[in-house]
């Protein structure tokens, strides 16, 4: 993992000797392993196979499977190098169809492309490797700037729960709702991280605790189905999620389980919040009922690594995401700062 | 496992051959085997460990576990058999504390021990095991019964949410929860069960799951963050669970994950119901605040089988039940009938 403005700054998608560098996270928290892409081929079937994955995080990788685009092509006129682009930016955008951030990067690549008429094609091409680049410093920048703004709703040692992993591996750096969590932690207000660990695909045991530990961030791991039981209990001060779609009216796609969390927390008078960067809300969309729900393989609920954990024969309903209504969440945090009911991101 | 009334009558716990006999569900659904159990030492691991669960089913089997302890006395006066049985109920009743029906079973084998005064020795044991049996009959009798007071409840074309197990596998037969469902399934009422897997021990995916497939009973499988969304869509008629303890208020301790349901239910307006024999209604326990919650094995968060789901030295909080209260409970089924709110269990 690329240490970046500091040693320890961790980042799960960089550019390094031409090729895009992804952290594996299907190995995580068993095995660290770096991968390098030259493809863009096959920086879409990372994201398919959730090599990386994170709503932002995708959205770098995928601008950076453009520049590869154009540095594979071999086209010697711009609508030749055009063409080759707009076929990597189609396959790279059929890869999941639920985070909005893919198909914003790809869009924002797609421009580039469309500006450089008439520009050489190797300029071109440094051109879009520029803009990737660009895009994935951007998101840093958002996230350690909604990180500051989410830090100031976080209330001295407060017990915080949060879900999935909205951290520095599901961007490129630093973290949408665990980068609000770094923050308050590095002003000491942070008591307790509740991580609870996301079934199926487990990105809270195996991404969140494993990022919490590295930095010392006091946490502690449970099931999904402990979290009603925290909050009755009066131990879950607020919540906080990252997001992958966020429709005009405030209305939030995110991991599946998000919208109970916001249930529960609506139930238990907790406060419950959405950290995402701007890119994450789709001008599109005006409200939640149309975002696409990715379903994924049945074998994610039927087993747990080699573990069979269900009959092999059974029927499996496997959405990855779910959508939380606005009127169920506190307040939404992005780099331009906190919004409140009734939303208004224009 | 045993047929019994019928030849496809499902038992987890049964005595054959001066042994009792156990399904040995940590295994299920990848593997069928049946234990046998000669010494109450070893019955009380295989509570401890999980080969044997379901509160109706652990009373089943400790009773038969004090049964055995008789057997394996070598007391030759009522008062020494009665120490060694004191010990055995001692170490069985040590073993999980939070369903109540454990305790139940055993203070009856105890008050059938204490009516044995002057009653030869043989007798008395003969007496203990006689009366094991009849607390596994009778169980099996009140799920029946129950199972056909709760299918009243069951609408035409019904989507059932259950959690955890509360099925054969849980009791000496028949099921509590699943009872209800296989008794409206017999009256052709059944659209679809939708079966949580129940993280982390995973009952639903393993056992209820299984049962179902078993019986031909229509079911989906879901991660437990799922049930929400499902709510949402409007594709959840009714929610029924087990129970390990009830108070004489009618709030009830079950698996963890259970309380999230109740209060998802309420603002869904989807009815949820426990289904429970009497006995494991504790009339010494006005109210759930004071019922002991058991904490489990980190491991059981960390992994799951050989896979390693989460950094092996993140805290974890690992409580096994959760309590609903009374208020978002729309009913409680048991043999006697159905109980509705304000709860009167005289």
């Amino acid at each position: 993992m690329k240490p970046d403005n500091s040693d320890n700054f961790l980042s799960p998608v960089w550019w390094a000797d031409d090729r895009l560098m992804l952290v594996d996270q299907r190995l995580l928290p068993a095995e660290e392993l770096d991968r390098a892409y030259g493809r863009w081929e096959d920086v879409a079937d990372a994201i398919r196979t959730l090599v990386v994955r994170g709503a932002p995080a995708i959205g770098v990788a995928a601008a950076f499977g453009v520049a590869l685009a154009a540095r594979q092509s071999r086209a010697t006129t711009f609508d030749a190098l055009f063409g080759d682009l707009e076929a990597a930016i189609k396959g790279l955008a059929a890869t999941r169809p639920t985070a909005v951030n893919l198909f914003w990067a790809l869009e924002r690549m797609r421009r580039v492309a469309l500006a450089s008429v008439g520009v050489p094609l190797d300029r071109v091409t440094a051109r879009l490797l520029t803009e990737a680049q660009a895009i994935r410093d951007e998101d840093i920048a958002a996230n350690r700037a909604l990180g500051t703004h989410g830090a100031a709703l976080v209330p001295a040692n407060a017990r915080i729960l949060t879900h999935c992993n909205a951290g520095a591996l599901a961007t490129a750096g630093f973290g949408t709702a665990l980068g609000v969590i770094r923050a308050a932690h590095a002003q000491g207000r942070v008591d307790r991280v509740w991580v609870d660990e996301t079934r199926p695909v487990m990105q809270g045991s195996r991404l969140t605790a494993w990022e919490c530990a590295r930095e010392g961030i006091p946490h502690t791991l449970i099931a999904d189905v402990v979290a009603a039981s925290l909050m009755a209990r009066g131990q879950v001060d607020l919540i906080v999620t990252g997001a992958d779609r966020i429709a005009t009216n405030g209305d939030t796609a995110n991991k599946i389980g998000t919208y109970a969390l916001a249930v529960l927390g609506r139930h238990h008078r907790v406060p419950f919040y959405v950290a995402a960067p701007f890119s994450t809300i789709d001008p599109a969309l005006a409200s939640g009922e149309h975002i696409p729900i990715e379903e994924r393989d049945p074998a994610e609920v039927r087993r747990v690594g080699a573990q069979q954990t269900a009959p092999a024969t059974s029927p499996v309903f496997n959405p990855a995401f779910d959508v939380t209504p606005a009127a169920l969440i506190t307040a939404i945090i992005t780099e331009r700062g906190v919004f409140r009911p009734p939303y208004d991101f224009a």
